[in-house]
């Protein structure tokens, strides 16, 4: 191959490199934040999803859900403000001497409201953190997939989660 | 009998009425007052007790540890100041379809600092409150029973929480 041939062919590869970076980190960034803080805001309930649940991948494991001022608000009143923020907090469990107890975290999941600018996604922006990583985002598709699942919940404006005293 | 002997039977008898009441609203009392508002405080941790656990009564179910801002210092210093107040919220659980989930209250158990005043079980009073109930009192031994148990925990202040963010 020729030096100038070499040259346009990396010209080329490096582009393309770019291109696919660009177009991941767009996907990667929908304008959720990391949810600084969130383990001060009202926890408003737990569950956890055994292996064998439609859900199990990736969402086997505890999770506590956590709700700022405006989703408390919302929690209490079924209607959710733009900011309303919800987590999803994700641990690994384990079961041992008749207790399951909390491990590792898997992910952090996030809910916030913009109905404007979430509007494709029922006016919620969705995205998840791996582990404690406040950077690395797993959500890949808009949201469109967690909207999907989240979409059955049209009266309680998308939330799955219920105030509980 | 005569009505003079009657009168002086029953005399006794509230007398000895008051005297267990008066004995019961003290033993029912040790001074820790419900936690108002514990469910905005943090949500320090959570754990499952299994029928067969040796705390199976009346621990077993779902319970979530909350600590207020003294208590949450406590958690991260390991030192806990006059007025920090753990709060051992016990739920019920359902499992059913490959999850568990949260039912009702049980009780609200709860740990207040006053180095003084509860000198005998560690510096810690503890209560209990029945299910949802706010005045219906568990603790009948002045936290002896609770005390023995968490004395095991002496480095830690006598909590067996330990924070995690």
């Amino acid at each position: 191959m020729g030096d100038k041939i070499m040259k346009k062919s990396i010209s080329i590869l490096m582009a393309g490199l770019l291109s696919i970076a660009a177009v991941t980190a767009f996907a990667a960034d929908q304008g959720v934040p990391f949810p600084e803080g969130y383990r001060n805001w009202l926890h408003a309930k737990s569950m956890l999803i055994q292996p064998g649940h439609a859900l199990e991948n990736p969402f086997q494991g505890l999770h506590h859900v956590y709700a700022n001022k405006q989703a408390e608000a919302g929690l209490k009143t079924g209607k959710y403000a733009d900011g309303s923020v919800l987590v999803f907090d994700l641990l690994q469990y384990q079961e041992k001497d008749k207790t399951i107890q909390e491990g590792e975290r898997k992910l952090v999941g996030v809910m916030l409201k913009d109905a404007k600018k979430f509007a494709a996604t029922g006016g919620w922006g969705f995205e998840g953190f791996a582990g404690n990583s406040k950077t690395e985002r797993l959500v890949k598709d808009g949201g469109t997939s967690c909207f999907a699942c989240h979409a059955s919940e049209q009266k309680t404006d998308y939330v799955f989660s219920q105030y509980r005293p």
